[in-house]
């Protein structure tokens, strides 16, 4: 029997050995950030040079980073109050505080008409689509991108940017609101004048220390061509899927995306039960955005795109990350071609035209 | 030169081995909790765990435990728009929400007239001593009391109450709000379902872990009578510090406090000053609560319980726990003691009555 093959990185990437090093250093730093004696200073220099970290990963220099529990509290303390419009497209996390009013194509690109009052996903979760943000967007979900995409939070047009860890190697638990210099928001966890008065509250320090080092060892992956090879895995592993399964759709395909990830539609077979069919025989992939507690409902986002239910309730994203081999995708391609056929003589047995 | 000595137990306590060990263990797990293959499932059963690993420890068998970013988010959580009175003596994060209606005595006792419509803390953080809550009161902030006292949530009386991991050795950046079985609260971050519905966002499973062992390390701990042994070394100091110190005022002497803190007023000698002379010498303590990023002014906690503006800039606090020796306690004393006598030859010189 084969090791489990883990495929699911825009849900969560594996921790980096970098990350892991540094969170352990972490630990035994005994003080609170806030204290003036040596251990708390000696705390509070590591929050600043993970913040340094980040800021230069990002390329978000001059800009302010406020650490934050991970990028759903950021998307909080980004939109509270401020009647942004977004598209059906975006997480979850964005779109609670939004109106839902910007449409989205059939090619997964957004219009906006106006930035100030948008919020814009630079890189979509389940099927990687990258929009071409407007400048002087008001907010812009980086979270899927960082680490993935070449980027600079300066350059993008947007005044605010939320990012996550543990989407780019770091821990789980830890994100960020960065802010153009110049903007502020309303602390919404108060007390304390932790993060600038912004975020109070005694910092997550391991949870910091890793995200710093996951950020910067990310940037140097992205500057090394490390996700090129993945783009390469990637769509090798989309051609063998369509030639294995006659009839799937692939979503983003010839799209601007990610490099790493990979999303379609099985006619008729449920991608929930896609999940568990592959879950059992050893591969980990998702129906869909993972961040909603175990739920899995037809693709929100597929829907967005016009896409019918049916449709978006037959979704699967397979998404990669370096470290998966050219064999890793084959292997996954070929059981997954099995058990698409298997689900297509099912189908034929009960009188259907498609997979079920 | 002798190693440094850690005495800010109550800013943030030396990480606990069995939580240093879960940590390490939790770094390895990949998945994110929300999903439904092998690896989403496993990180949703430490998760699980650790929920009841808190929930004993608490003593909150069948109440809720919402896993927040600290205790100041659950303070959030528990206050926000519900405009309960508080005293002087809460901590920011608490106070941040709360009228300040409720008066404190000299004995920093707090009169609570409408339990329902209040919030008080069971131990300060400052001084150390212990409130007795009265039934039915709204919220309570546990987390000093957490791990050194013995208590149970579901027989304090309280409907709501908040703990932090770091006070009892689990790490910083992660705590939790208990809610009596039928209460709720509306979510402050939102986005996916996690924590019913009640605190969205990818958990910070490194963290949970590590509170969850924390937590339960502190309880066999308080069940062994480590800290009887801690109030003892604790009691062995302030009468170092009386003998050593002519003047000083021991604030929560005699008084029901907690077993390991220790309070006093050296009139004349500023406790920013007392701190960094301390620190020098090789000593943490702090001269108030550590949660304000470096600001150290009066304590806020002694003005609420009447002593003067000059007697509360004056405050200093000691607080140790297990494996804090003998030995230990009666060097601070006597490093504190030449200290304390070396001021009050300078202030003599300066013409005043007292140490500065």
């Amino acid at each position: 029997m084969s090791a489990r093959l883990y495929l699911d990185w825009n849900a969560s990437a594996p921790l980096r050995p970098e990350a892991r090093a540094a969170m352990i250093a972490a630990l035994d730093l005994v003080g609170n950030a806030s204290s003036i004696h040596a251990e708390g200073r000696a705390v509070r220099g590591l929050i600043e040079r993970a913040r340094a970290q980040v800021s230069a990963a990002l390329g978000a220099d001059g800009a302010d980073i406020v650490f934050t529990s991970g990028a759903t509290e950021a998307a909080a303390l980004a939109h509270a109050g401020r009647d942004l419009a977004c598209a059906g497209i975006e997480h979850d996390a964005v779109a609670a505080w939004c109106r839902a009013a910007l449409t989205t194509g059939r090619d997964g690109a957004v219009a906006v008409a106006d930035p100030a009052g948008s919020s814009l996903q630079l890189a979509n979760s389940e099927t990687g689509i990258v929009q071409d943000l407007p400048e002087g967007l008001a907010v812009s979900d980086l979270t899927q991108a960082f680490g993935k995409l070449p980027l600079a939070f300066n350059w993008l047009g947007c005044a605010m940017g939320l990012v996550s860890a543990h989407k780019l190697g770091g821990p789980k638990g830890i994100g960020a609101l960065a802010l153009r210099r110049g903007l502020d928001v309303a602390a919404q966890i108060k007390g304390g004048g932790q993060e600038m008065g912004r975020r109070a509250g005694t910092e997550n320090v391991v949870g910091i220390a890793g995200f710093g080092a996951a950020a910067e060892a990310a940037a140097l992956d992205l500057a090394n061509g490390v996700w090129d090879e993945v783009a390469e895995i990637r769509n090798l592993l989309e051609s063998a899927l369509e030639d294995a399964c006659p009839g799937i759709m692939l979503v983003s395909k010839g799209l601007p995306r990610l490099p790493n990830t990979l999303s379609l539609i099985a006619p008729g077979w449920k991608g929930e039960t896609q999940v568990m069919a592959m879950d059992l025989q050893g591969f980990a992939v998702s129906a869909g955005s993972a961040c909603s507690s175990g739920k899995v409902t037809s693709s929100r986002v597929l829907r967005a795109m016009g896409y019918s239910e049916a449709e978006a309730g037959a979704a699967l994203r397979v998404s990669i990350g370096p470290g998966v081999t050219k064999e890793d995708a084959l292997r996954f391609a070929a059981a997954y071609g099995r058990a698409f056929k298997r689900a297509g003589e099912r189908m034929k047995q009960a009188g259907a035209d498609l997979p079920r």
